[in-house]
């Protein structure tokens, strides 16, 4: 069984591996507030273009996402998302069980847009009864979105916009941000995402780490008593300088980017593939993560040999799956994926 | 600098790395669904000779003890602990964050007795206003304790007596258990731990692994739902077959136990020299935690050279501080640290 | 300015400021414990024709909602609600602020149905990541809804169908329960709501007394301590009693029918007289509030003289709005209104 | 039976009872924005002597500090307070419950000193793993304490320096306040208590009211949309002009202070009879709680027409009780009480 199922289905990258191997030895004081983190820190201020920021290490995306937002947020105020927002349905609720709601909007290919959180601040704002509403105060996105599309710059720049009017944090999820900065369509940067965001996080997770995400805050509200968060909410790693190595691995050499050039470069040929074949998309894209919409009767074929997510039914007879590639993926196993769509295709 | 600040300040075991890389480009499915977890499960179901305990792994002890307690207590109830437990004092309120009082109460060398528990049963059941005040529901303690310290078995099946009449969930902590089941004064095991704990966690963060509790649970009330509570409160490893392989190598061959033994056999020596010194201990123990109270000029000097921990202030001119071994200390740091202590003794 | 704004505009009905007066300088013990609670918790017992029934009193709507549903669900649970429900956006994130997610659904005239609730939880059954999603345990309905709309026999009884299907609970909020019981439409009593809802309440502040919901509690699983919650949750009056006394005047001679019987005739003829001078409705329905769209120069005119509450805007010029009738609403004073309203119609 | 056993066992002082009939049908807004409540702030806010304060009006004293606490805190901070104030013991632990720690400190006479305060900072601020605590931000006082004592001038002065050196908030449960205002041994007043304090309040429910509690506020980042606060935590009466009404009732002539001197002279009675018939005290005092320590045997018959609250055992044979007086304690049930005192000192 092949897996393209997600992108943590393997380990570390070798790189990380080998650098977590050469250091394993050495001691270091607890809690990330060793030597790695502080330089893992610097590479990543060095590749944002500002010297201000804080940099924190957590292990994973749900934690960094709860952590961020209960830090951010007073008791009566909530953060708006796309309804397919990874926070609002694939957390367990993680956010409202720090006490806040997800203010849940309505997403096109996976976002939002500053028009739609200017209509719901400006109803709040209009609203009677505003107090007996929960107040937004943080605009959450992701990107790559859910369904692996990206923001343009213009659409951040007025997402931005529209948070310094109304008063709201801006906060991008980036579990996926390697494989977003490496696609074709890419408008952003670093810098641009440091600039225009109070606070986001770049993912290791699922971009050739074992497990890390670095969460950046440009905001000093935000940036006050943080580390006191991240031990309340169970994210204060007592290895911290895991993360920090990890994360130099990633940021030394251009690694992070490389790599997700490589995944990128594997889906632009599975997505070309499962076109040839004649099999629409869920939603376009030119991320790591793939939704063809194909045949039931196909799609247990492929099963047989290849794993996958399934993502949504279509029709009666098409669901819409989802095929992922990563850092790890092999040319030898996109191909021989490819080979199989062929003649899977020709078959019918 | 030679650190004995803590049982973390290195990385992981050689033969947990070397499980890791051998293991690092295999593909499996995430969340601790795999096959590494499932073994690594077996593994511990069989050292508790117990086949029905639910085993979960998960990343952190503060996570841990966040998530158990959360998943046990309804909103009205609390969790009683030693005043110096883990959970009291050294977790930025984590237990509080997830809406739950901690009852402490007063300690002897860092437990708490069945007899104490009993009285404050007693008590909430006798009072008038008994609905005013946190309903009891769970016993939380830690073994070795936070001053390295153990239960004896009498004192642990007390518990789990009182535990048992008054309806209250036995909890037991376990991030240095290696170092109390390999020490000398150790009359537990993990069979008996099983039989008499609701739930408990067997540390790997502090006992070779790079990181990593096993949450092992005999209660079915407590079995029920637990993967939702440790996705929500961040715990959920996207990679968990991490924690799987590393338990694996951990408990497949005895390794726990062996490198636990390697490091009390270092504190034993340590503890030796520091009474051939002429310094006191604040607590007495066997484990790998030592206490002495040692005159504040020698402190300065010693921390020149090597790392501890402070813990408090005994009169004018003393000072009790920690000193850990773990499965990374090396017989060459130990007996540069003795022959030191012996010179500056000598000096007095 | 004579205000139709809503239920709550006045004090409490003579009848229960009388018993108030009459019961002042009595002296009973405190926090609910006392006989007229106890009486009154058996009026509304054998009102629901269930002597098991447990009936505890709570101050408001918000606090009685937050306290039943906090005290139901596990930290991973969630609780179904219309879109529209109070929960979900008038109570300022209550529910979420005690750590749980409202899954909200979409309403046909506020109300939620059967089917939709076994989707949810079918769709929640087959999702091969639930344990990364709330689970549903909870459904919340209100009846009269926020539309004034009211249940039917069979549309309660398929919600408790379906929620003994699933493991759900369902808890309707009665906060204008009267004024439903009391409609010309309505099919429902109370020993059904007693026998079909696992948890519900009847709502006094908008139903003759000066504050106070009754929550009737038929599932063991809820009943369990609840006045710890009660009590945790800020709703324990000191001064219970003064609940007791004013559900004993409003139970005692059938009071509360009868002063909701009278709000809806007065909505009635409100409704009829909107009718005739060409406005339609939101959503026809036939208690105690009503949403006549308007021409929005005609609104000016009447929000001179009358108080009313503005729901949404209809179209460029028109708005619907919101009439309430209560208890205390005046022949009079609808009559006038009345009046104005024929006078305006015939100027257009 | 006659109770002497809290200041909650009777109804609102007639004047209350006779302002709420008089107003009882009058129309006003909803949610405490009516002109009462705006008149009985206006009358607060003359009383404290400070135009800036802001006043809201809450129903009960649990509800009040939880809905202060939460809003003021951010999560990992936490509130001090003695160990027996009434949010460490008394309130089912609702503090915890919005996520906080109470750090309980060691009482004296019920009362808690600024050098202890400082004490618990400098330590939190010097300890080398102080993010692993929970960072001290509110110290909560009661005046008069759980104890019935009063802070002097001094102390409630050191409170309030050692709270602005330390960036605490100081708050001050004020749930018997007349009582204090009114004894003999008073130092404090209003404008001295909103001139110390960053929030305080003024109890209503135990002091003349049905219920109610006027919190104060002087600081400004409390009072930043504390109305949310009010509304989530289930505090906002709908029919808000029934607090309005009642603090008019209790502000407009002086009567809040009236009735409060009422109470401690009966008080005052009493402790000079159970002093003559040979008591002594638990705690010394001159509110309107008092103490004795009596023999058993003695109490039992007391028990028998006498409501009163048992308070703790002093040894074998004697207990501490707590007797309590207030604005509706009769001159003649004090004096039976006094005579069957003496009658039963006398048979010893």
């Amino acid at each position: 069984m092949i897996l393209f199922q997600c992108d943590y289905n393997e380990g570390a990258h070798p790189k990380v591996m080998e650098k977590l191997l050469e250091t394993n030895l050495e001691q270091t004081v607890g809690y990330g507030e060793d030597e790695h983190c502080a330089h893992a820190a610097d590479l990543i201020r060095k590749a944002c273009g500002d010297d201000s920021l804080a940099v924190h290490f957590l292990v994973g995306g749900t934690q960094a996402n709860m952590t961020v937002i209960a830090a951010a947020l007073r008791p009566h105020q909530g953060v708006i998302a796309a309804q397919t927002g990874h926070i609002n349905g694939h957390e367990t609720g993680a956010v409202e069980s720090t006490g806040h709601k997800v203010l849940a909007l309505p997403q096109t290919d996976g976002k939002i847009s500053a028009s739609q959180v200017k209509d719901l601040c400006e109803a709040h704002l209009h609203d009677a009864s505003f107090e007996h509403t929960v107040q937004p105060k943080m605009v959450y996105i992701s990107n790559p979105t859910e369904y692996g599309t990206l923001y343009t710059r213009k659409e951040l720049e007025a997402l931005h916009e529209v948070c310094r009017r109304y008063g709201l944090y801006l906060f991008l999820d980036g579990a996926r941000l390697g494989y977003g900065l490496a696609a074709a369509d890419n408008e952003l940067d670093l810098p641009l995402i440091a600039a225009c965001c109070d606070v986001f996080y770049i993912g290791g997770t699922k971009v050739g780490a074992l497990f890390g995400e670095a969460v950046v805050m440009s905001n000093e509200e935000l940036k006050k008593d943080f580390r006191y968060l991240i031990k309340q909410k169970g994210g204060m790693l007592a290895k911290g300088r895991l993360l920090g190595v990890q994360f130099e691995a990633l940021f030394e050499d251009g690694l992070y980017l490389e790599i997700s050039r490589h995944a990128d470069r594997l889906a632009d040929k599975l997505r070309e593939a499962f076109t040839q074949a004649g099999f629409p998309f869920l939603v376009e894209n030119q991320t790591n993560q793939i939704f063809p919409v194909i045949p039931d009767h196909i799609l247990e074929k492929l099963g047989e040999k290849y794993g996958f997510n399934y993502q949504e039914r279509v029709d009666e007879t098409h669901s819409a799956v989802r095929f992922c590639t990563s850092w790890a993926t092999t040319e030898e196993n996109t191909d021989r994926l490819i080979t199989d769509l062929k003649r899977m295709a020709q078959a019918v």
